[in-house]
C-alpha cells in the first residue's frame, strides 16, 4: 500500500455488488443515499480527541466495511481506484 | 447477526403496522417525520464523548425502539433489509 | 405508560384548550409559534453532559409543563396519543 | 406567579410604552429589531454549564430589564400576557 | 447611567465623525461594513466561560472603542442614543 | 500607533504589489480570494482559550505576514489606512 | 523557503500529474472535487488544541501529501506558485 492516512482517515477499496451478493449482504438499487461496502486497505492512526488524546481506529485492515454511497474521494493507487474517507463514515464492520 | 455496528451506531429492524397495533402503539398516518418503531438487533460499544471515554449504549439488542420515520440508512442482510442508525435518534424503548 | 423515553426525552400529554382556561393559564390564538401546555407521562434518566455525567431531569411525572407549540412527536399510545419531546423544548413548569 | 420557568428561562411583563418614558427611556420606534424592556417576574435556577455546575441568574425577581423586540414567546397568566424568554436575551437591567 | 450591561455586555456612545477626524481616526466612507467609534458608558461583569469563570471586560468606562458600523442594538437612554453591544464586537482601543 | 487591538485582533499595513515583488513575492493577479501581505503595526494579548487562559500572538510588531486578500477591516489612522483582523486570518510570517 | 507558516498551516507544492503517474498514483481526470498531490515545503508548529497545548504535525518537510483538489491557497514565491492549506486538508501522506 502506498498512501499512509492522516488521523482518522481510512483507504477502503469498493467491493463489487457481484461479491456483495456472495456474501449475504445485498444493497438496495433504489434512489438516493444508499450504503455500500469495501475492504480497509489502510489506517491511520486515529482520531485526535479534543483533550489531545488519540483515539485508536475501530477499523482495521482487512475489515469489510459499510459506508454511505457517497462517502469519501477517490483516487487511483497503482492502476487500481480506492477510497479516502474518514472513520465516521463508516457505519459498521460486516463480519462474515 | 452479520453487521458489527461502529460507535454509537444501532442496527434495527423496522416492525410492521400491523404488528405495532398489537402492541398498543399506533403510528399516526398524516403527513411529515412520523415516528416509528423497530427491534434492536445489534448495538455498537457506545459513543465516544469529548472526554475520550466511551458511554455505554442505552438500548440493547432485543429493545424494540421508536425512532423517527427518516431516521438511519437501509441496508440488506441476507435478504432482510434493516436499518443503521445512530442512538441519538432513537426516542424511546417501548416495554410492553 | 409504555414508553421508557432515553436519556432526555421527555412524553409529554396535551392538555387541551378548555381545561387549560380552568387552571387560569390561556394560551394565545393568533398565528406563529406559540406555547402550549401538557402533563408529563414520563421522563428519561436526563441529559448525558460534556463531561459524561447525567444531568438529573428537571420535570417529573405529573408536572404540568408549558411548551412550544410544535415542539416534539406525536405518538400514540393504546389508542392515546402524546408528545415525545425534549426537556429543552419545556419552558416552565405550571404550579396550580 | 403560576410559571416556574427551567434553568436560564426568565419570566418578563412587557412595560409599556407611556411607562417607558417615564422612566427616561425611550425605545426608538425605527423599523428592525429593537430593543424592549419588562419588568422580571419570574426565573429559573440557572444555566447549566458545560462542566455541569449551575450558573446562577444575574437577574431577579423585581428587575426591569432591557430585551430585544422579538425576545422570547408570549403566553397568557391569569389572563395577563407575559414573555418567557432566555437570560441570554437580556441585554441588561435598568438602574432607576 | 441607567443601564447595568449583562456579562460581556458594553454600552457605547456613538461619536460623530466630526470629531473622529480631530483625534486622527478617519473611518472611510465607502459602502459595506465599516468600523465606527465611540465611549464607553458602562459594562458587564465579563463573560462567562465555558470553564464557569468570568473573564473580566478587555475595556472599562471611558474607553474609545472601535467597533464594526452595524454592531450592537440602539436604544436612547435619558433622551441620549447609546449602543448596547458585545465585547467581541469591539475591534480596539483607541490610544490618543 | 494610536489603537490597541483586543484579544487576537493584529493591525496591519498593506505592502503594495511593488514592493512585494522586491522581496521575492509576487501576488498572482487572477480572479478569487488571493493571499495578500503586510506588516504588521500592532497586536493583541492574544486569544482567551476555551480553558481562560491566554494564548500569546504568533505574530509580532514588525513581522510581515501572508493574509487572505478580504480578510479585516480596513481603517484609517492619522491619514494611513490599516486593516484589523485576526490572528486567525494570517497565513504565515514571510522571512526575508 | 521564505514563509513560515502559522500553527496548522503547511506550505505545499503541487506535483504535476507527469510525474505522478511516475509513482504509481493517477489522479482520475472526472469532474469534481478530486484528490491532488504535493511536496511538503514548510510546516506550521502544530494546531493549538482546546486544551491550549500545540499538536506537533502530522506531516514534515518533504513529505509527498495527499489533498483535495482546491484545498489551500496559492501564493507566488521566487517565482513559484505554491500552495498554503491546513493539515487538515491533507488526506494522507504518499509513501513510496
Amino acid at each position: 500500500m502506498k498512501i499512509r492516512p492522516l488521523h482518522d482517515r481510512v483507504i477502503v477499496k469498493r467491493i463489487e455488488a457481484e461479491r456483495t451478493t456472495a456474501s449475504g449482504i445485498v444493497i438496495p438499487d433504489s434512489a438516493g443515499e444508499k450504503p455500500d461496502q469495501g475492504e480497509v486497505l489502510a489506517v491511520g492512526n486515529g482520531k485526535i480527541q479534543d483533550n489531545g488524546e488519540v483515539r485508536p481506529m475501530a477499523v482495521k485492515v482487512g475489515d469489510r466495511v459499510l459506508f454511505g454511497k457517497y462517502a469519501g474521494q477517490g483516487v487511483k493507487v497503482e492502476g487500481e481506484e480506492v477510497l479516502v474517507m474518514r472513520e465516521e463514515d463508516i457505519m459498521g464492520v460486516i463480519e462474515a
